[in-house]
Parts: structure tokens; C-alpha cells; sequence
């Protein structure tokens, strides 16, 4: 078991298989030293009592991020074949909440991914972070997040 | 006429003229093989009844995809000269649906994006994506898309 | 004084101080060339009575816009360590705006950031731009900017 899928487990998670792309897209690209990761979504269905600030709490919000995140963990471990020693830094998240509009904790519902790619990678996992409050996400989910890793060429 | 031009009109669309940027920045900047879109939207004026899910129907929002589709690719072609020998790999699109808060087909509205640059480039054309609903977008056009492009040097 | 510090001062703006960030990231990565700086928003709370387009007017919202970018340029300036020779273009911009379901001037409020940075940095300044309204944005700010920027390696 390599460094992500044990880090993951540890934390009391579990690293999710990584399906097919839900559209015509793939999961990663790379150029150089740069990986490109598609955004990732938290569970399907969640806001249909309304979005984060109204039918969801901030706290459900950090754990949908945080599943978000496990989902990106996935697609970047298999982006490297497993190979944790590939990972140089990752550059930077982007983090979309979708919100009410009086929301204003979108910084809480985002440590919720931030926390998971520090505790599981350590100082390479720190980063830029951009985070906003959308109207609606895929399949009514409450978070989305996106990443740029940089990693060693293979 | 080179590839991105025959390739647009065999299917039955036409390049549009690139215009003068309708504000203080550029069509694109580049750094190393990294070409960075600014970002394109589709017809002006369309949300007028409301956004994706409400008065614009998941097709109309795939066709307003694709328009702004057709943007990216004439900026695309103008910042490699029409050398389309020089486009390595599209890497990623970031996708934004003006949508309603309940909507759901965000990724239905961004494949209008994504299918018309896979039928374009091919291979090269395939990306990595993030497609989000946002509160609505400039112009009141239903979708904005923009691209970063791995290019070789001219 | 450095050049970002001096253009900024002449243009009757402050640099503002770079405290810590407010959440589980950093100011700025960086691989190779490419320098990712994190969000930057403007005056907490602004939208208390509604968003740009409802309780912000366009004019407050350009405002907001070029507070961020202030910010920006602040963590700019940090990451290069004060020497603005370093800086070889800025790359990106993207601007979120708060925005009312029915606003369409996005443009001119990015413009607030866009303008700051080309008064700033000249030619250097010019950068590609994607320009969004969202739901609701951290603190409930107005505008939050990020930015790409390339910069000679350190």
C-alpha cells in the first residue's frame, strides 16, 4: 500500500475507486511537471433542501470538501501510478461552495479539503487556494474541487 | 485554411472573427508551452428569462458551450499563428454555467465544450475540466469557457 | 522602495500588510517559472445588503476589485522578495464578482483589478482574464481575485 492510500486509511478513510469520467473529459492532463486535475465532486443530492448556509451546515460542508478531496487524492495517485515519491508540491486548490447568497464561511467548508491534502501529504500538500460560492454544482452536489499538483516526469 | 478552421466548418460551424478583448486584458498569454485563454462566452443577452435550469434549457446551455467553443479555438489559432503543428495538448477547461440554484446538468451543458474540442483536435483535444454553476456571467450570456493549451514555441 | 510599492504609491493607494492567511493555505507556490498567489478579496461584509448589481453598485464593486488586486500585489512583492525584476508578466487573472442573478457589467468591475495591475506593471501587467459572477464570496466580500504569474526563479 503506498503513502496516499495509507495516510488516507490512518485518517480513518478510504480512498475511493476512481470510475470513468461522468462526461467527455479526462481525469488528469500534464505538461512538464504540471498535473492538471479535474474537479472533483462531494456526494450527489446534497443541497436539494438548499445549499450550503441554508439546507447544509458548515460542517457537512467541510465533510463534503473533505470527500471532494479524496476524490482528487485518487485521481492524483493514479496520475503517478502510486509512486508518492513523484509528488513534488501541490500548487494549488480550487475550491467551489455552492452557497446561499448571505453565506460567508466559505474558508471553513474549504479546510475541510485543504486539512485532508496537508494531513496526507505534509508540507508538499500545502498550497494556493482559491475559494468561492457558486450557484449549483454537478449533480447537486455541495462542493467541487479542483487541483494543480506539481510532480516529477515519469 | 488550416486545421481548426476546415475542421470547424466540416462540422458545420464557422470560425468566428476574434475581436478587439471587450475589456483591459488579452486574448491570451504564454509562458514556456503554457497558452492561457482568457475567458469566451456564448450569445449576450440569453439569460434574459432566467439562467441554465430555469428560462434556458439544457440544450440551449450545450449550444451556448459550444459557441463560446468556437471563441476559444479562433483565439486558439490566432496565438499559434494558425501552425496548428504547434498545439501539443489541450490541458484543461474551466467551464461556467449560469444556473439556476437547483440545477443539476452542469456537466451536460460543459460536454457542448468539450465535444466540439475532441472533434476539433482529437486526442490532442481531449482535457482535463471543471464545469460549475455560477450566479450568472457578463453580458448576460448562460455560459463563459476558458482553456489553457500546451503549445510548442513558435 | 521598491517598483510595486512606488507605482502603487504614486496611484494614491496603499500596499496593504500581508498578514497570515486566513485558513489552511499559503500565500503563493511556485514551479519553476509559474507563481500561483491564493485568492485575494476585498472589504469584508461589503455585501450586507445584497450583492454587485443589488446592494453594490458598480462602481463600489470596481473598487472592491482593485482592493483584492492590492492584495495581490502585496503577495506578489512578498514572493519575489521585493525585486521587481523578477516579475516577467503576470499570466492570469481570475475575478469573481458577487453578483446578482440578473448583472451583466462583470467586466467593468474585473476592470477595477485589471487597470491597477497594468497601471502598476505596464506592459508586464497585460494578462489573460476570466471574469464570473458567484453566489456569495468569504466574509461576504464583493470580489476575490487570484492571479498566475511568471517570475524569474529566485
Amino acid at each position: 500500500m503506498n503513502l496516499i492510500a495509507q495516510r488516507v486509511a490512518a485518517l480513518g478513510h478510504t480512498l475511493p475507486k476512481l470510475g470513468a469520467p461522468s462526461a467527455n473529459f479526462v481525469h488528469h492532463t500534464q505538461a512538464g511537471r504540471l498535473l492538471y486535475l479535474s474537479g472533483k465532486i462531494g456526494e450527489v443530492g446534497v443541497t436539494a433542501n438548499g445549499p450550503v448556509g441554508a439546507g447544509v451546515s458548515v460542517e457537512e460542508g467541510r465533510r463534503q470538501a473533505e470527500i471532494a478531496a479524496l476524490g482528487l487524492l485518487a485521481a492524483l495517485d493514479a496520475a503517478i501510478g502510486g509512486d508518492d515519491s513523484r509528488i513534488v508540491r501541490v500548487l494549488r486548490l480550487g475550491v467551489f461552495v455552492a452557497s446561499a447568497p448571505d453565506f460567508r464561511a466559505h474558508s471553513e467548508v474549504a479546510n475541510g479539503a485543504s486539512d485532508l491534502f496537508t494531513e496526507v501529504l505534509g508540507e508538499r500538500g500545502r498550497h494556493a487556494r482559491t475559494a468561492i460560492g457558486v450557484a449549483s454544482l454537478p449533480a447537486g452536489c455541495a462542493v467541487e474541487v479542483d487541483a494543480i499538483v506539481e510532480v516529477l516526469e515519469g
